[in-house]
């Protein structure tokens, strides 16, 4: 049986399997953590979910995601960070390594990109003492530049690696196959970030045709993006850390059991994932 | 009435409209210049498509486009080349400026996004005698992202740019709002190529939401996208060519009449695309 213990399956990719059952499946198939949402911690404390986690013997790499702070009105603006605040801690409680950024695109009637990253780099310099006191590093995730206008406006790995050179060691990256395998300069860039400040590798593929703007993500394989090339330039330069599947579909995947999801999550990212550096060169 | 000498309508934007009937409607709107598509003259010889354009007074900044290069099969790439050789003349025969380069994305089965973007490198020095004699540019227009496995794997202005200081004045850039607007390097790649290496400036909006990922783009002036901003940057630093409207929309414009279309594309371009840069600098 593969050694899971470096792979995580974010619950996304399982959508409606309910905390407890995904932590559950994903213990039971062997895989080592859980990427969880807030949304699934609607219905438990964080202490009940830290310890059902816990207790399963899974590591969380991630807790997703920030409410969005990139917002004109201050009233909204500071309430958004409140609840930023709020999700840094839950964070912390459930054992998560990173609360993931995601900050929202344009504001509302807004055209001013240049303006709203530059929010958004204020908000993130608002929120890192409270992660830096629970011990959370931001996550900033480049999210593809289709999303740009409603989702983030953090649309390239250079982008986000520069905020994190500057925001420090309260910060990292959460780099996304999806979301940056176009980028001519993704490959330099990861090697420019080194090992430390990458947080989670999210694994999913690019389907062609790509159906749906938002959720027609692909399977592991059943794409067009270049996995093995990927895993290995993250051992050459010595990364670490954990690779978590996350995959938004809703013509496909979330319409399937998501016990056959898991199972083939696990089969798919089992040659990508492993341990070791050297079975990885061996791909 | 607005000077709309600088002015063209590409004829992608006027879809149902024949070759004939938009020349017409431009001529009588006072656009400009139109951008064709071979498409459209398939039924009549270059010859007479030239007479009727030059006859109602219009510019011709592009025809669109290269057959897609993006092929690993020699026979099949060697078929391209010489039916992009054809076009190349097509272009010279019409009065084009340029032939924009649409080169394909990954070949069929294929992972390697390097190696499909060194095979264009390759396919452009290929053409670029050909093109140099017949006095027609090659036209590299960088393509959202969403569609580098599919459409072109030239994806970032940058990336086009140092293309096109590789392949000298043989080459040029057709940047367009729609495909860069995303893209944070975006602006400072317009000043670094300076105003001669921008052949024409396609206009086109981003909507939100965008409910297809290849033809839902939206009317100047319905999306996110800071037009004025871009106008006032191609102002400074000296930029004298073409603005040129480009909309590809299957689920609003292409089904309304295309002499509607057209009036549209006046009124809602008109603050953007005159001839002086006191004007737009008033904006």
């Amino acid at each position: 049986m593969a050694d899971l213990s470096r792979f995580a399956v974010n619950q996304m990719t399982t959508r409606s399997f309910t905390l407890r059952q995904a932590v559950e499946a994903y213990a039971r198939h062997g895989i080592g953590g859980i990427g969880v949402w807030t949304q699934y911690l609607e219905d438990m404390t964080g202490a009940e979910a830290a310890r059902l986690i816990r207790d399963a013997g899974l590591f969380v790499p991630c807790l997703c995601t920030t409410a969005w702070v990139n917002l004109r009105d201050p009233s909204a603006l500071a309430a958004a960070l409140d609840e930023n605040r709020r999700r840094i801690d839950l964070a912390a409680e459930i054992g998560a390594a990173c609360l993931v950024v995601v900050p929202g695109g344009l504001a509302t009637g807004e055209k001013d990109l240049p303006a709203a990253r530059a929010r958004v780099g204020d908000a993130l310099r608002a929120l890192l003492p409270q992660a830096e006191a629970a011990g959370i590093k931001l996550g900033l995730e480049p999210l593809h530049p289709m999303y740009a206008a409603e989702r983030s406006c953090l649309s390239t790995f250079a982008q986000c690696l520069a905020l994190v050179e500057e925001l420090g060691p309260g910060s990292g990256l959460v780099p996304d196959l999806y979301h940056c395998w176009w980028d001519p300069d993704f490959p330099a860039g990861l090697r420019q970030a080194g090992p430390d400040k990458i947080l989670t590798f999210h694994l999913c593929d690019w389907l062609t045709p790509t159906r749906d703007v938002y959720q027609d993500r692909g399977m592991v394989g059943d794409g067009v993006i270049d996995i093995a090339f990927y895993r290995g330039l993250l051992d050459e330069i010595g990364f670490d850390g954990p690779f978590e599947i996350e995959i938004f579909s809703k013509l496909d995947w979330w319409l399937r059991d998501p016990e056959e999801v898991t199972r083939i999550s696990v089969a798919r990212c089992a040659p990508f994932v492993g341990p070791r550096i050297a079975q990885a060169a061996g791909l």
